[in-house]
């Protein structure tokens, strides 16, 4: 019997066998499995993947794990056990892809290292994510994506100057690592097309933020001084904040002179113009919240939809602030399939939109739990190989 | 003369033709450029990308340019003309990727359409980035990273409950776009080498903000409700926030009872495991402020050196809220090369770590504008082809 479903997608015809778990590492898995690859999750007895049990629930299953597990198949195996290490052997000696999430040492300790398991299979690509990567002082340190938003300093640099640090409203340290575990993935997929060998790739969260801090970062790099909190605004360029209408917030962004002019224009507030206050973008930082105040007076006359629609006029870029809801009955979510439906349930769509694929707007379910156990242990068994 | 850098890394040979400005399309080519591509960046005449003159500055440049854009080549080049437009075909007719993020419709306005590319280069892979995609009711809309977390929902779900919308500290939609273009230009590249031909492939800021909205956007799928903003709390599991010390805030995460009682015993209040309202991770969400309460009035009694050893030694993951400048001095970004030294001035470094290829501290630096403009126009001319 041949569990592998026909899959369409530039991974069509690799095989991977996958150790993570939670959100990061299958959300990596997700990738490669939504764009052809076939999957096979590994879970653990007795309960399998944690995020199982994590709301929120649809028909009583937990839609995070759907979601970045969706299409994939499960085996639940112990891996202490030799009938079960056998099995795990065998895909690993089939496989293009072996990813894994747990603390570093744990696979060696499970006598699965990368020097084993490359022993075994030359062209295998070996993927470990982990909170401070798989050498170094913090390695052992446990890590969520909470912890990296804090020990990174983003969350120090998320908020107002007079609030408390805060959480960017998404795991974006989780999703992020995960879509660099992907890059360096298909990375040594490229370069095993001319080589002939599979890699070690070693992507830690950590890293991952640090990536990414971005103005923040650059801002201490430049000057030795952490820029700390300011809210919406952007460091270096104004007016490019939220601000307050009538019923509702907006955010303006003039990236140049020339927009802010535009906005002035369309606001009839052409006299800051020339104020010397606001002439240059240098200016206007510098005097940034007496420029707020002048800006928020005008524009707590109207409405958002109004003002949104005289900004637009002038083509200056600017943009309702909108729940996630809102967001969700945006045209351009139909438009780009950035809603699908697995499994009766409705969960985010594929970003990678690649010509000569098929982008669909249906995706197959998550696995229950073993859901191919039986099958996948006939597949893999030592009789058929 | 040959212009070409000797470059090691995954993707050495490859030959990039760099069209992207600012900050996302620039990301996703540095990480080309950092493993080994040649980038040639193409700047419009007179001033080159805007970010040049962005700061925050080193030694005269801005250290987002040279972050986003180290290791690459500079020519400037008028689309418009046609002596210039012949160089650019001409690379193109040698690359193995196009980037570019220009508002949707310019590329087939200069002329230079996938089709007319693709049939000047079958195997090239013409990656574009844009805010709302390349069809769609949005696709001509203007789009900042501010302006695609507020729409996205993102904005809404960051920040306090009584508090107003807060951005992500750093410029989390245009990085993960990036790293989206990367990773879709790799797998086309992937493809490229079953297939022998290339592909476009479209990202968009607005999907990719949609795909990582995670816990907010699923709970709405669950439940028809926009979740709102929650703080630096999970929305699923508690005790897992942020909290107070004597001194400073730590982050403590409890994915689960054990790790909860754990916790209780390490702060002395034992008596919390079999409280009713504490029992069970779906009692403690409910609960939350409660919980919170109590664990404050008890790590206020000493600072968080003292609580975050008590709390490491009982295994319960937790950790310091570090300013970007503390973050930076911790040993793992020694040990993970996640500072790097490029053009005389130090810059985050480059989370995907692969064996077999240099993980350098050193990268070169980025260019000055049109820096390498001669020895390309003679390499590109039509008299060398």
């Amino acid at each position: 019997m041949d569990n592998e479903t026909k899959k369409q997608g530039p991974f069509a015809g690799l095989l991977v066998v996958d150790l993570t778990h939670v959100l990061s590492g299958p959300f990596a898995t997700n990738i490669l499995c939504d764009l052809g690859a076939r999957v096979i999750k590994i879970e653990e007895p007795p309960d399998g993947d944690e995020s199982r049990y994590w709301g929120p629930f649809v028909k009583g299953e937990s839609l995070e794990y759907s979601f970045v597990n969706r299409g994939k198949e499960s085996i639940m195996l112990d891996l202490t056990k030799e009938d079960d290490k056998t099995i795990f052997l065998n895909m690993v000696k089939q496989a293009d892809i072996l990813a894994e999430n747990f603390r570093p040492g744990t696979m060696e300790k499970l006598g699965f290292s990368y020097e084993v398991l490359s022993a075994l299979n030359p062209r295998l690509i070996y993927a470990s994510l982990s909170g401070f990567g798989q050498s170094g002082a913090a390695s052992q340190f446990p890590a969520y994506d909470t912890i990296i938003q804090a020990m990174s300093g983003l969350m120090m640099q998320t908020g107002f100057p007079d609030g408390p640090p805060v959480r960017a409203g998404t795991s974006v340290v989780d999703m992020t690592t995960g879509l660099y575990l992907f890059g360096g993935i298909v990375t040594a997929l490229y370069a095993r097309n001319h080589s002939g060998r599979g890699a070690y790739v070693d992507i830690a969260m950590f890293d991952s933020a640090v990536s990414f801090l971005e103005q923040g970062l650059l801002t201490y790099l430049a000057t030795g001084v952490s820029p700390g909190r300011v809210g919406n605004r952007d460091l270096y360029i104004s007016p490019f904040d939220i601000y307050k209408t009538k019923d509702k917030y907006i955010a303006i962004c003039c990236g140049n002179d020339h927009l802010f002019a535009k906005l002035c224009s369309a606001l009839d507030l052409s006299q800051l113009i020339t104020d010397s206050r606001f002439a240059t973008n240098q200016e206007r930082v510098i005097h940034e919240n007496e420029l707020k105040t002048i800006l928020e007076k005008k524009l707590m006359n109207e409405n958002a939809d109004h003002w949104l629609k005289v900004i637009d006029k002038v083509g200056v870029p600017a943009g309702p602030i909108l729940t996630v809801e809102e967001a969700m009955k945006l045209p351009e979510i139909h438009d780009r399939k950035m809603l699908v439906e697995s499994g009766g349930v409705m969960m985010p769509g594929m970003p990678i939109k690649i010509s000569g694929f098929p982008d669909s707007s249906t995706r197959p379910p998550a696995p229950k739990l073993n859901q191919e156990g039986t099958s996948l242990r006939e597949e893999f068994g030592n009789r058929q190989k």
